[in-house]
């Protein structure tokens, strides 16, 4: 199933897709945080979601939001995850944190809550005042349980479903404040969805392929096969010491093609136009402002 | 007024402190986030909360929890920000990830939700299985609005109070995985207490004296006004980019004398009993297991 948070009218719903329109499950105060809350459980199961429908609209009549516009906590992200861009982001120069291109442990950071915007939203790029905004198209995996030190055979039970991230970051603000927080999460630099695509549905994420296109023109291109860490090994790793809860969310890393890769960098400027694609979960869009 | 979230008979409450007593606010199933919720101004102001007073119990008689026993969403931190911590931290050889001793601009990570625990519980050290488990006693600054692109002059005003927490740290896994969410996020490693202080009742954060003791000898000793980066400075920092949420913690960082500092490493072990205390803001007591 293709879980959608949407406004229409003012009003924010969340449902699922059918085609191509969105059908209505939960509407209301709550309904921002109605698929975060499916996910963790607190709502019932997606047979109950699907039994809830109500009203339906052609999805170009609503706007997309963040799938989950509020998550329960920040987003934990992992750095460097393919070899082709650890070695393109090691010579940019602005890996200072590290002495080798290519990590021996996996490399996690969080992005704020206040990051999350949805399909289309524009993403306030001049907030970052050093005119070093770039973009990272990358997998982003939805925790479904609570799992303490979990195996890597056991981590894909974990998993509720997935949905393509945007993390976008001031590459100045990284290198300058040394641990990622700042540079990776000013107001609107998580672009995130168009939609929450079920496990059951999404298939085996080692098939997925990943494309990024600035202006139209292709920046990315990889397949979630050659992460270096896989999601097996993420969960993993991550769940030996901290506990993940139903609704956390990993973005898994992004590979080669970023801006910073390019001599000299190619920063994003006011009117460019992201558009991240990852097979099976859809095209996620937005402008910078 | 000093806030409590303490449970007594198997029911968690929240409430203050009123000399040798706890003065109950609120109960129920939500009890657990009422001060969040009060934080957040959701519950009314703090003349509605004592309004509230219910049942008084002697504090020995309750066991108190962390007062935001589950933080709205993960816990900034604030690394290296006094000047004799950063040199022995930089000396250590776990400094891996900065060329320089003193950052030129604050250094700010996160500790996940999950590491939240109160006055008395365990600290899980037997979850770092590496063996480098290391204390850090820190005032922590609690965010009482919605707070974007604040001046340092307007930043105090954004304060609703105080907590000390020890950001207790695996110095391996910190080192290992290169930015510090894993080696900082172990379950158990955030202990928080025992009350959060409102500002007009702590004063100038400025006079307030911090000391950890480990097993009663003193490790650490320090003033806050010998923070590298002022409070109105990190408030005014993290807010030009991203916005504060009530309820946002920021642990302002620890000075010298951590077990990394000693040579060879002082790591804690089981049983161990780590002791911080502020001035006005009382003592937090945690044993290792």
């Amino acid at each position: 199933m293709k879980l959608v948070t949407f406004e229409i009218g003012g009003k924010v719903c969340a449902g699922f897709l059918d085609g191509d329109a969105v059908v209505t499950c939960a509407s209301g105060p709550d309904a921002g945080n109605a698929v975060r809350d499916l996910v963790s459980g607190a709502s019932g199961s997606l047979a109950d979601w699907k039994a809830k429908a109500d009203a339906r609209h052609p999805v170009s009549d609503v706007q997309l939001l963040a799938p989950i516009p509020e998550p329960r906590r920040d987003i934990f992200c992992v750095g460097k995850n393919y070899r082709a861009h650890a070695a393109e982001f090691h010579s940019s120069g602005f890996d200072t944190t590290a002495k080798a291109a290519v990590p021996s442990d996996p490399v996690v950071f969080t992005k704020a809550t206040t990051t999350v915007v949805g399909p289309d939203a524009e993403v306030r790029g001049s907030l970052d005042t050093t005119g070093t905004v770039d973009y990272e198209g990358e997998l982003g995996v939805v925790i479904g349980t609570r799992a303490f030190q979990v195996s890597r055979d056991a981590a894909m039970d974990c998993i509720f479903g997935y949905v393509i991230i945007n993390d976008v970051t001031s590459r100045e603000l990284q290198q300058k404040h040394n641990q990622w927080v700042i540079g990776k999460g000013i107001d609107t630099f998580c672009p995130m969805g168009p939609w929450l695509v079920t496990a059951d549905e999404a298939g085996d994420p080692r098939a997925m392929q990943l494309e990024t296109t600035i202006n139209t023109e292709v920046r990315q291109k990889a397949s979630v096969a050659d992460l270096i860490f896989d999601i097996p090994t993420l969960i993993s790793t991550i769940s030996q010491t901290m506990t993940l809860l139903p609704g956390d969310i990993i973005a898994t890393g992004t590979p080669e093609g970023v801006g910073i890769g390019f001599k000299p960098p190619r920063y994003l400027i006011a009117g460019d136009i992201m558009e991240v694609s990852i097979s099976g979960l859809g095209r996620l869009t937005n402008r910078i402002v």
